[in-house]
């Protein structure tokens, strides 16, 4: 079995150890005789896997106790509905600071849901210029208005590459992240945020689970004209055990926080996730008759690298040389091209060297 | 390794062929040289499962042209409010026969959806008495709206052991059956169904996934006021590729539907679960000064079959007993306490004999 180097921007590499660890125990775990497929939600061998889950999440983000950690389903594209269904409320207004095509969904599905309650989703900066996206808007940029329900915004735009260095003072309204790219990547103070969601399927396990990180105190107002299963309250109160959770992809989370803290945990992985960015940055920067990165540098993001080549005949070439030399993941966006490396935690700074070696060999055999 | 006979209520057993293939290519996908869990959804070879598992779900359950197959996430739970939010219109009114206690809880879900847009969820019957539920009600005990949304039933109920083996006319309105517990168990015409729901974590799969089969031209009609995500016609439209899905949910579903398949698919399966049933419930009925079914007989479901013991010192022994023999699962619902064999698709004939027969020898050394 040869394992290719693999540079997807989600659903996206694992590190091996939590793979092997699921492998090795897919039919018996720990000596039940079941498979944790087939294990009761409700019984001690899964619970301990979700509460350790939770710890892992707890500690390696040093989550205070403010704040509540759930476990939902859904992905970031339920969070666009679920956080103003839960927190934006009839007569009041959210801002948006909208810096790339998921933050303008976020914006647009809060939309809907305010116009269905009497409340409003404000756009409160875009840096949108002919339908593109290559920086994060300056702090002067930003029109706040200091009634509203919360701030919006999207810290990692893997389609576009850029990302949030800095998250903008908002003053007392709750600040709430999409951190679905770059969550448990860089150090951040979880307490600057009223709530901090992202789908597992980047940095931090497989698709088909939601970390959710949540103010206590802003779940006290919440709105209870919303169903059961849609209020972040059901999930608090019940170590989101509301209903049947995912509970495999639960499972490999914990796999995958398990690895990435046996490996040094958040400072470990933000030193290496610094390294590998800046190693392809340099290599992009170093050949600028050949690499074009779009992104204002300022704005460039640590985890999706994007650039492109002189021509799209070059990219193709580029991209079929890479796959034959088994790195794979690497076209842009459906919707925008180019190239794209997504550098997550599970790809280590030893993939992006190789990356770069092959960037020079291509250099050298295509002129540049 | 040993296995253990499960007969767990959901999460449950899988078949053993589709988790051996989990395992054996757990590190590498078909030669891929990645995990399935590692896959993006947007490329050949997880859209390949993904077609799989649709075109099997449609052939097994001979599922018509006029309707959509969706994968949708959040479990049975998202659909009580899901069906309301889309099919629920302002000014209108929906049938809810209330026979269980999720059947009980669709109810509700779906008057918090209509109180927030002025429709309501009627009771159109209910066989609750003190708190339980023994049977599913009789025809002429519905009184059902003509002018209804909808008619909302659960087919089979898990937690009491009660299950419709006929379903009800019900005209012109259309028809919605929370199938979760008996989805590919029994033959069913699913042209007689406006929407068919079911999580996946009894008898198609893993925890994680919820199908949902509807008619087509519902969906022309359905509400456009409610977020994008939770919008059937988003899910149809995209080949429930709408945003990422659960991929590692569908795919163990694709390798026990594929399992099942082989073993006969819906005739073997039904033929089985015929078999099962009737080799347990005739096992109660031959001793009742031992074993007592609470659920009427007409009522009595094929899935789960619920038993009490004398008395409760009597049920921990017998269960304690059980699960020192490899049989687990078996403990009722927390709600209600006694006995429970869940007998799902990847419970075998086989299994049961077991059962019965340590029902047998208990009897003898208990004095039954």
């Amino acid at each position: 079995m040869t394992r290719v180097t693999n540079f997807n921007a989600g659903p996206a590499a694992l590190p091996l150890p939590a793979l092997e660890r699921a492998q090795r125990e897919l039919l018996d775990l720990e000596g039940t005789g079941m498979s944790v497929l087939e294990h009761s939600h409700r019984e001690p061998p899964y619970e301990a896997i979700h509460r350790e889950a939770l710890g892992l999440l707890r500690r390696m983000l040093a989550v205070p106790d403010t704040h509540h950690i759930l476990f939902m389903q859904g992905g970031a594209r339920a969070q666009f509905a679920l956080v103003p269904m839960n927190l934006l409320h009839p007569g009041r207004s959210a801002d948006h600071l909208v810096t790339g095509t998921w933050a303008k969904q976020a914006w647009e599905e809060a939309s809907l849901v305010g116009a269905a309650c009497g409340a409003t989703a404000r756009v409160a900066a875009t840096t949108e210029r002919e339908g593109r996206f290559v920086r994060v808007p300056a702090a002067d940029e930003l029109a706040l208005d200091p009634g509203a329900s919360y701030v919006h915004l999207t810290s990692n735009n893997t389609l576009f590459g850029t990302q949030w260095s800095v998250f903008p003072d908002v003053g007392e309204v709750p600040l709430v992240a999409d951190m679905t790219s770059d969550l448990l990547t860089r150090p951040i103070d979880v307490a600057r945020f009223g709530l901090i969601y992202a789908g597992a399927q980047k940095n931090l396990g497989p698709a088909g689970v939601t970390v959710v990180l949540v103010r206590k105190d802003l779940l006290d107002g919440a709105r209870t004209d919303i169903p059961q299963i849609f209020r972040y309250r059901s999930f608090a109160s019940s170590d989101s055990l509301f209903n049947t959770p995912p509970t495999f992809a639960i499972y490999m989370m914990r796999n995958t926080l398990a690895a990435l803290e046996e490996r040094g945990g958040l400072p470990a992985l933000h030193a290496e996730n610094q390294a590998k960015a800046a190693r392809l940055h340099a290599a992009i920067d170093a050949n600028p008759s050949m690499w074009r990165a779009p992104v204002e540098r300022a704005s460039r993001s640590m985890m999706n690298v994007v650039f492109r080549l002189p021509t799209e005949a070059l990219e193709k070439a580029f991209l079929a040389q890479a796959a034959r030399e088994g790195m794979v993941g690497l076209q842009g966006h459906r919707s925008v091209g180019g190239i794209r490396a997504s550098l997550y935690n599970a790809v280590r700074l030893a993939d992006v060297e190789r990356l770069v070696e092959f960037m020079e060999a291509f250099e050298r055999s295509h002129g540049g």
